[in-house]
């Protein structure tokens, strides 16, 4: 395998604490990254790097683990746009969102899911993002479920089963016997795709004792458990899964004070999805009252139709620094260690010798301007699992 | 010349109301364009379309006018990273801004200023910007502004002369000296490379006599009349824009019921620019209040290393539907055949045959998703002046 050496680095973020110039953000100046085998094998300043195959210039700019999108809902089929335009007209949010999306998936053979899954995935490499999390959840059958899961599982090893997405139509006002089927054969069908499972806790979707049965069952099944988590208001939902210990509650809108310090006591990680407020005109999660409480933040894009269709990290940077009360630093920090975290990783989201070769190049020489110059596609090169993409 | 065939267009906006679907955008499906000599030469239905030389295939997407910019301050060195991260931690904002990047500009030779412009204009037109307005106003002396208004006519014909943006620190408490340079030698010099005049009337820059005698000077020298109006608090300055027949009041953050009908019984366009609001923090000026009185909007991005250093028109478009009270169609038209409103151009922001053939391809089905789908880059080709970039 070739191997190389990204040289010329004027910012070097490695996430590392304490190295180089300190701070969150680990950074060094004037660095070179040596990668082979598809990992990080050497990284140092630039006058004593190794010699490699090959020389990747980084032209004095800032490079980047590449970032971890710990959330996205990626297998479907169909668009939404024009309830947003008539959400963003004002008109009144009918709620037939997320069922329009499940009636055009199972409608969808699997081709047209692969490449809808393949299309959103090459966008999101594009623009850095190297380690994405897909979830199933628009099927709602046996079999709908477990073939999302199958196809998502040909992407990435972040896979996870939300059969528990919504009550499907055909179970309307059979919320118990959906979730009984949730727990038994749709379970058993996810299983062998699947590496995580996860619920939308919420007014409108499932309780918080359905949740805690549907999340039971997968974690004796060996799944590691997620939590959509008080996204439209107060609710059970964090507490849920700092209780089971879940690796992430993702949305995090509406938290109390028992809620933050929970998530703070805990190894739990909340996941903040601005993309989603953007796109439904809501109030953004206090990260600033997170992290000044302690708890762990992650930034994912929750790319999805209906609420939340962006699948790009640099625009989720940029929303935290304007809205959530994140430094530009933390917001970087989020969108690459903290994804990283909250899907329980240690080789993504870090530049450390060992590390998987995961890198980002930006036209720009400082992580600041992903946040300072909103909106441009700044990122210029994205080595993946070591190969220039 | 080569002549191309764009065909296989899903949804063409032309900006001719009335015309295909109706609407403001003019929307014709399963249509093609002729280009031929840079210019449009033909639109209708693909299946009637004439040869060509060349065919472009827009493999469904959505085909628009190029966006116009009719706001950017260009012409600068350095940046200014460090103060924004500084503001989005909240540390006070200093007011050393705009100074901070006379000197850098001041300091630097002309091919790092001519190089630094390259750079914009190649990222925006990357992003579908076809026409750009450029800005002097980081000289603030005879020379340096002559020079600025020089470099910035390398790259368009809409050059405007912006002496007047702030007192520079050597004519401190010499506001009425500063503004008798601004109206005497520094016209002169910057007369033969500009096309617009424009002062920033506002408290801490200029007055509203101050802006009136500059703008007054300007016009009668045969240049064209903009105004920076009303960002950062209520004033003078759309009531002085309608007063001189200006082209655009840019900014118009708070507005008066007075200047809304001001605006409305003129032709002043509003241009304005969320990338300021969203890079300040700053509450957004509120288009819808401004559409529904009849006054003519245009977005543009205000790029610059201070307040909004975005060359995104598509960014702009998200902003402006998600904080503004547009609706997408609002804010695409704003952005393109607004924008040429506001530099009085109709040979641009338009796709008509005589036209010029700007055109962005976009990898989405309709314009509603430059909106819909947030920070993704979705140009895919740009022709300008006829020829794909
Ligand atoms: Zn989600
Ligand atoms: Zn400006």
């Amino acid at each position: 395998m070739v191997s190389f050496l990204v040289d010329n680095i004027g910012e070097l973020v490695t996430n590392l604490p304490g190295t180089g110039e300190g701070g969150l953000l680990g950074i060094r100046r004037k660095a070179a990254v040596l990668v082979e085998e598809g990992d990080i094998a050497w990284i140092g300043p630039s006058r004593y790097a190794p010699a490699a195959d090959r020389r990747i210039d980084a032209q004095g700019g800032a490079v980047l683990p590449g970032f971890v999108d710990s959330h996205a809902h990626l297998v479907f089929a169909g668009d939404r746009a024009a309830e947003f335009a008539a959400r963003m007209a004002g008109e009144p949010y009918t709620g037939g969102g997320i069922r329009t999306t499940v009636a055009a998936t199972r409608a969808a053979d699997d081709d047209l899911l692969r490449d809808n899954v393949e299309r959103l995935r090459s966008e999101a490499l594009r623009q850095g993002t190297t380690t994405i999390e897909i979830k199933s959840g628009y099927g709602l059958t046996v079999a709908d479920e477990a073939r999302s899961l199958r196809i998502a599982a040909e992407f990435t090893p972040e896979t996870t089963f939300l059969g528990a997405h919504v009550v499907p139509p055909e179970y309307a006002n059979r919320a118990d016997d959906y979730v009984g089927l949730v727990c038994g054969p749709m379970l058993r069908a996810a299983r062998p795709h699947a590496r995580w499972i996860d619920v939308f806790c919420e007014k409108g979707a499932f309780d918080a004792d359905h949740a805690r049965a549907i999340l039971t069952v997968g974690k004796d099944a060996g799944l590691g458990v997620r939590v959509h988590a008080n996204q439209l208001g107060p609710g059970e939902g964090v507490q849920l899964a700092v209780e089971l210990e879940a690796a992430s509650a993702d949305h995090c809108t509406h938290l109390s004070r028992a809620d933050v310090d929970a998530l703070a006591g805990s190894r739990t990680v909340a996941t903040l999805l601005p993309g989603a407020e953007f796109s439904t005109r809501s109030p953004y999660p206090d990260a600033r009252r997170l992290l000044d409480a302690g708890a762990t933040v992650a930034l994912a894009t929750d790319c999805n139709p209906g609420s939340s269709y962006t699948s790009s990290m640099p625009f989720c940077v940029a929303l935290a620094v304007r809205e959530m009360g994140m430094t530009p630093a933390e917001a970087v920090w989020a969108a690459t260690a903290g994804g990283a975290r909250a899907l329980r990783r240690d080789d993504v989201g870090v530049i450390r010798p060992g590390a998987r070769a995961d890198l980002v190049l930006l036209d720009a020489p400082t992580h600041l301007h992903l946040a300072y110059r909103p909106g441009v596609p700044l990122v210029t090169k994205v080595l993946h699992n070591g190969a220039p993409q």
